[in-house]
């Protein structure tokens, strides 16, 4: 363990090197299909980690809100793209960040473009979002009506213009094979592609395609069918994106750190001190389909080693985890010990924690959501 | 709706009628037990809403951290019980706390309290935890050997004082009926009250029983068997407690009013900008077993109205909440509209929101961990 640093409390750990060979292995494979990387900074959620991803190149960034947006131009982003429908009651902070930054918003509705029309006062860049199958947001594929009138505003608009067709494949997170992936991959780059011909032919504009996600990101080779891809999560990994195989065991760059504060030896579980508040609620089934909220790491002098077999978090409370355990692993393990706890869903634990701290124990604030 | 009010992002309201009536009954009923009412503030974490229990006549109060304690001792409080074990690595902020204020802490270990006794620099009083049930926290009743310790070990301390027994049924949390609910109270008194004798006779001092939540103190008619009561999510109530029965639908506080961003005719879904981040991943069973994330009313001018049929948030991704909507609703509800939603779990969403919004429009800024 980091001898000289007490963690006297919960402590979301980060590891700088294996966050910058997670950002460059992602760039490098964007970079070899030719298309731009416009990493989601939602996971991450600090200025730092930022100039991680400007020193490999990265110009261009997508987060998922208005205030997101305006904290990460605050630190010098100039081209940001919010990821999620526009939220046409927020035009004022919206139309205050189009006059200092090239932004790019989404639109999933005749509604919400006629809304930006009307009340937008500075250049924006307009993203038609599609369902390619994740079922939340974005117009049906077949909706071509829906999807002509929303373009047809784009380009008849003095002050908009259009940016392209976006997609999000959340559906890639219940996939369990590469083949699933794939197959993922190859229907909406299908459905986007004809649909940009559409689109193209409706309005004489070419609009480009950009989709998102970290296990398309990781797993499929040649992403030359798109112009932009918008992942994530892999700049952190989890036990998630280590489920689906986007990741190894050691790309995970983060780990909740957290002091022992209960043991059992007749119900072989700890407690410690961490809860829903901190990691969460995200599960995955485990053992006998028994939901595990995180995986057991023991900290060591340069971060964390592998994950102990048979120990995972079993339950959450507001600020407790209680920990199954392994006889082996209960018998070394007393109260004041300090554990790391890999995360099911990175972004969560981070947004939860708003801070993180380097192995060498300097803190990175991340973004705080004051609105 | 209350139209002097943009809700132009999610905001968590809070119903002031309704969180002084929840707190007034529950007062009375623990005054009519003769017994303290110490409740738990870690459901609403506002220094304004505690001056409303102020105002009640509470002047003892429970919170599940240090930090915790730290920001209510800063609002006057001086008689506040860290009701989770205590974590023997954070002694400097526990001495601080000491030093200022009654201080009441729980152990459930030889280990904790021997690292208590050593390094506690002023007066502590310290209650034992039991496990009565929970299976989370706190000595096994049948492990008398390890209580006498952990009570011998405070008696002989010359910092350390006696509180008594402290145990939190939260297995109540999954009852179905009232009489799963009094037979948990009646097995957790009886196990406490003979623990509490044992101790008496080996200390010859006379431990004081402190149990905790909700459905214990609205369903319990008769909570003579205790000395002291830290329920804390009457306050606000939520699905959960609704569905237990511990509370009716116009007793829930609290309601985060989100802007509707997209909607799917096809799906009968809207999406609301509120998402895991907001109301946490909390869950109820719901219709054919899918998962239920919060219930939808309409905001109007005196606060919200009744849930709607048929309308529930099926999905949370980070930032988004899908909402499964009935026709009828469905037709009525737009893009840019404003919706509310019903927490299934009120303690978590004001953790994750930091901040309440009065009806009348003002703020109420809650604890915010900066540790």
């Amino acid at each position: 363990m980091h001898t000289h640093i007490a963690y006297a409390r919960p402590t979301l750990l980060v590891d700088e090197g294996r966050v910058r060979r997670n950002i460059r292995e992602m760039a490098e494979r964007v970079a070899a299909a030719g298309i731009r990387f416009r990493p989601h900074f939602k996971t991450h959620q600090s200025a730092d980690v930022g100039e991680w991803f400007r020193e490999v190149g990265v110009s261009a960034i997508t987060v998922s809100s208005v205030p997101m947006a305006d904290y990460f131009a605050s630190h010098g982003w100039d081209d940001i793209t919010i990821a999620s429908p526009i939220n046409v009651r927020d035009m004022d902070a919206l139309n205050a960040l189009a006059q200092r930054i090239t932004l790019h918003v989404t639109v999933d509705s005749v509604d919400a473009v006629e809304h930006l029309e009307r009340d937008v006062l500075h250049p924006v860049s307009v993203w038609i979002e599609i369902n390619t199958g994740d079922n939340r947001t974005g117009v049906e594929p077949s909706d071509r009506a829906c999807i002509a009138r929303v373009a047809g505003c784009i380009v008849e608009s003095g002050r908009l213009t259009l940016g392209g067709l976006i997609a999000h494949d959340g559906q890639t997170y219940q996939a369990s094979t590469v083949e699933e992936i794939v197959a993922i991959y190859r229907s909406t780059t299908y459905v986007l592609g004809n649909l940009a011909e559409y689109v193209w032919e409706e309005t004489e504009q070419r609009p480009l395609i950009s989709i998102g996600d970290t296990p398309t990101g990781k797993l499929i080779d040649n992403l030359g069918d798109i112009d932009e891809l918008r992942p994530g999560n892999f700049v952190f990994f989890d036990l998630t994106q280590l489920e689906i195989g986007s990741c190894c065991e050691e790309d995970i760059a983060v780990a909740l750190a957290c002091p022992v504060v209960s043991k059992s030896t007749a119900r072989r579980e700890i407690v410690l001190h961490a809860g829903a508040v901190r990691l969460s609620l995200a599960s995955l089934p485990g053992e006998n389909d028994e939901p595990t909220f995180g995986r057991i790491v023991r900290l060591c002098e340069d971060g964390w080693g592998p994950m102990l077999p048979g120990c995972h978090v079993s339950r959450l409370s507001q600020e407790l985890a209680v920990v199954s355990m392994s006889a082996e692993v209960l018998a070394s393990v007393k109260v004041g010990d300090v554990l790391g706890v890999l995360p099911v869903h990175s972004c969560l634990t981070v947004d939860a924690m708003k801070q993180m701290q380097k192995l060498d124990g300097s803190l990175l604030p991340c973004f705080r959501d004051e609105s």
